[in-house]
């Protein structure tokens, strides 16, 4: 299934995206996509009601409406760092030995196609495609990689957009420059896991004003989705709904020589293979 | 006002502490000390009842009930980083040009008396006496340190509980040091900041198994609060009830020669003049 949430910002009702550009209503069946759906079993919960729909020809066209996040504000934001080896071989950095783990406030969370804010006082404004695991359960001090499977609920486009200059030059920990208001564009939809037959073979792509500027493959990431979940369960507790952010592969704004920066009028399009795609206008500081 | 939340984890009720060790139950007119209550001046709503009950005589016993964190699971917690000068000065570093920001999992918070479990494979888990800012309302941009005044709801001892293996020596980000299942006791209740005359003059201990370790005074904070919610709402959204972690005092065990880490059946006792004690017994890891 692909689950999305349609209408206004703060009004959004729970759907399924179908086909043909139209969606399932499920507002009657289920209160969001929130922690308490995910912990209860939701997702298994909603297909019948989504196939029977569907089948009824009890459906809505999408166009025209807003999409919001297809999660709602999530109990935390979890981000790995320079997770792509061909991103890491651009920096000039090394592969890390372990994942570099980060976050960003909840509350940066928006629509796919939400206007990105740059914050007041800031220069260095950049973006990152990456591939969003949403969890499906709590998850606390896994055994493998492999029970890591069960405890993802789907997948998800975001854009981890990042101020470099609060991150890196206002001393010492990244979650400085990656918390900003809008900072965290996801969607269209959360795409369930079964819907996937490799994450590990999805195409990344991200333009500014229609130039390719970022484009890659899960398929480098160094440490795959798997293998993150396991990890971070041995030093946070996950709670359902929780959205962690894998990664980005090359090409971001820092990387190009000289580095370029969003500015206001600046249109960001990105999307992974599978999972939709998103554009985001870029607007002045409040 | 002293708000508490009383009754067992996940089940508390929101109260309010008044005097010869009991208090008055709200759960009639508060649904719990979350965001919806803070950003809807509930504090000041529930002044009269609070009153009124205690005159009335309508109180009960806090002797052998939990107290939970007196908040609810905040949508974020921020911590600040060396912030005292003494502790600054006994660790040998520099004190920082701008506050340091990292950040703790909510759902690492608990009551004042919980235990605190030892992380798996952990081997540096240490103390920190804090004080703790719970934010009123949303913030974000704000113009003076002065105007942060009016966006605090009140204060709260916290203990930002840390493994310092994590947190330093595993790739980056202090995160991953910070947020294990019961790192952040609470407690044992939110002071409104109209009980308290002087933030900047209180004292600060915290004991392990009866011998003093940390002893300070919110005199030798670098940033004080105001100039803390004033920094922060430059780079985040604040929003109601969260929870910000303002630093510790010197005496940590990582600063002992040689340190001093936490083990199974250690207690930790602490407390800040007028705002309370807490006592945590340490226990193995699951």
């Amino acid at each position: 299934m692909k689950l999305l949430r349609i209408g206004p910002a703060g009004h959004e009702v729970p759907a399924a995206y179908v086909t043909d550009e139209t969606y399932v209503d499920l507002s009657d069946v289920v209160g969001d996509f929130n922690e308490a759906f995910f912990a209860s079993g939701g997702i298994e919960r909603i297909r019948d009601v989504v196939e029977m729909r569907t089948v009824r020809g009890d459906v809505h066209p999408v166009r025209g409406q807003r999409l919001g996040p297809p999660i709602a504000r999530p109990h935390q934001i979890l981000c790995i760092g320079l997770n792509y080896s061909d991103h890491a071989a651009e920096t000039g950095q090394d592969v890390p030995a372990e994942p570099i783990v980060f976050t960003k406030s909840p509350n940066t969370l928006i629509g796919p196609n939400d206007q990105v804010r740059i914050p007041r006082g800031a220069t260095k404004t950049d973006w990152e495609v990456e591939l969003g695991i949403v969890i499906g359960r709590r998850t606390s001090y896994l055994d493998s990689p492999e029970q890591a499977r069960d405890a993802i609920a789907g997948w998800v486009v975001v854009n981890d957009v990042s101020e470099r200059a609060f991150q890196m030059e206002r001393g010492g920990q990244w979650a400085k420059g990656k918390s900003a208001e809008t900072f965290n564009p996801a969607g269209p939809w959360l795409v369930t896991t079964d819907e996937v037959e490799d994450v590990l073979a999805l195409d990344m792509w991200l333009d500014v004003n229609g130039v390719r500027r970022q484009s890659g493959s899960t398929a480098t990431m160094v440490f795959d989705p798997y293998t993150i979940v396991h990890y971070l369960s041995q030093f946070f507790v996950l709670e359902p709904g929780d959205l962690i952010n894998t990664g980005t592969p090359p090409g971001v704004g820092m990387g190009y020589q000289p580095p370029i920066w969003l500015a206001p009028g600046d249109v960001m399009e990105l999307g992974i293979g599978g999972l939709g795609r998103q554009r985001q206008e870029v607007i002045a500081p409040r």
